[in-house]
């Protein structure tokens, strides 16, 4: 494996959403979908996920239009994992009305012999165990990001604190920040999220950036601003892609300047996320529009 | 009065503060204190406010040390505004206890005959009725910034709406973004207070910056990060007062360079407000201080 691919593991499933103006039925999402689209253009990506029998061509050539390699996507007799929610106006919150995870419940993530020594992980949101599971497989990656959620923050939290030890980069949003740490503040989150293990905390702020806390930085990157999103889902999944596929491209992932300027990737790619129903918008971007609108974003964020 | 002072009215009121940590009883506060002591540091400053005669010497000096002229003051028979609000753990929420308005209720703003040309003025949060009755009394300033809040949105709307056709700059919060426009969504907000009157409307986020929405630019900026801020009281005053007072010491106010300096200057100066009870904090910073804060800030934004 090339020394800039991203490896990343995580969810892939069928969404069905409705929010307050539209409704979209069995579309592609997943924490691994958004993610590994958005991580891809920036680094070769490989994806590894389970799927169900009834994950067609279509959905297989999204991923291979974005020249994602699929090797390790298992296909496995049964059905994919689906998730339907509505959101709120404004998408303040979403409601899950139902989970089913089918074959995704035997997931037992395997990295190929070829991949084990990957540089670059992204642990996306799925359960601890399997996110350790994956670790367990690598030899010694020197970028790990991970991503977790409240659902494992409330029932699995030994294991996830066992991976944080493992883990370079946390992402959460503000509620799971709070959640893990049990501060409401969320610099002192992100603070004792850093005594967790990771050496960087990206708190993910919504529709007001990010917060970044580390051993030498503390800022808040502004959102690239979009007026109407169509649909939020994958917005946290885009930008951690993003993120991490953009530190996969550079030489130093230390530098807080590559840093920085990943944190401007993921809102870019997360601000194409959001203006479509699943993966489409995301999907059909391409490096003109994406330097386009981190110019913008730049300059927006100029003072 | 010089080309670049800015006046200021406003309310002055004793403020007694209960956070989860300590609280301080009948100190200085109001819009009209925080927000004149923040612009004196820019540009030379006027206050139009009215106190009772327990306003003593000592608060006096408060606003002699910062070189704002006082003129304007009124000191009448009677008590000053009161104020006691408690706030829960992290100021989240901020629950008034009680409203005196004493010799409040009786305040007439009067400009003098030497102030009636001036350039800058900035309608700090009072009544919308009071805030009309000062610029009648002004011969065309080239910039007029005004503040309000919640209590005048619900109760003297059509007043508010008279004020705001002739005002260039708006302050408020998201939940006062809201309730003047009717939009949840912050930018369609932003845009509909532009079509009240004002060319630029900045929506303050308390923790998470504020929202810049004019005719020719649509940005975020982050907050000077306080870890533990003390009392967020006067933080929104603060920030438009260094804003204020900023854009008053420039040629071209209207130039998006300084527009976007000035948020940066009241961003630093609503950090200081918050890491005291009062004005303490504020009143007693110096330029060497806010420099070194603002090139902190500006470096924190690079990205």
């Amino acid at each position: 494996m090339a020394k800039n691919s991203v490896l990343i593991v995580g969810s892939i499933a069928f969404d069905s959403i409705k929010t307050h103006k539209a409704s979209a039925k069995n579309v592609l999402g997943g924490s691994a979908s958004y993610s590994s689209i958005s991580a891809s253009f920036f680094a070769p990506t490989k994806l590894v996920a389970i799927v169900g029998k009834d994950f067609s061509k279509k959905h297989i050539d999204i991923f291979k239009k974005r020249g994602i390699n699929l090797e390790s996507l298992e296909i496995k007799e049964g059905k994919t994992f689906t998730w339907s929610a509505t959101y709120d106006k404004d998408f303040k919150n979403a409601t899950t009305l139902s989970t089913k995870l089918n074959v995704f419940s035997d997931f037992c993530p395997k990295i190929k012999e070829q991949d084990r020594d990957t540089k670059v992980v992204f642990l996306a949101n799925i359960a601890p165990s399997l996110q350790l599971e994956v670790l367990k497989q690598l030899k010694g990656p020197r970028l790990i990001a991970c991503d977790t959620m409240n659902l494992w923050i409330n029932n699995n939290k030994p294991e996830l604190l066992k991976l944080l030890k493992k883990v370079h980069i946390l992402f959460v949003n503000e509620a799971e920040a709070r959640q893990l740490t049990g501060s409401y503040n969320l610099i002192e989150a992100g603070r004792k999220i850093l005594k967790m293990g990771p050496q960087i905390a990206v708190i993910k702020l919504g529709p007001h950036g990010a917060l970044l806390v580390s051993k030498d930085c503390l800022c808040q990157i502004p959102p690239y601003l979009v007026e109407y999103p169509k649909d939020t889902t994958g917005a946290g999944d885009s930008f951690g892609g993003g993120f991490v596929g953009y530190l996969a491209s550079v030489k130093n992932w230390h530098s807080l300047k590559n840093i920085k300027r990943a944190l401007a990737m993921g809102s870019v790619m997360a601000s194409f996320a959001i203006e479509s129903f699943s993966v489409s918008k995301l999907a059909s971007v391409d490096k003109t529009k994406i330097d386009k609108r981190l110019k913008e974003y730049l300059n927006a964020s100029k003072i």
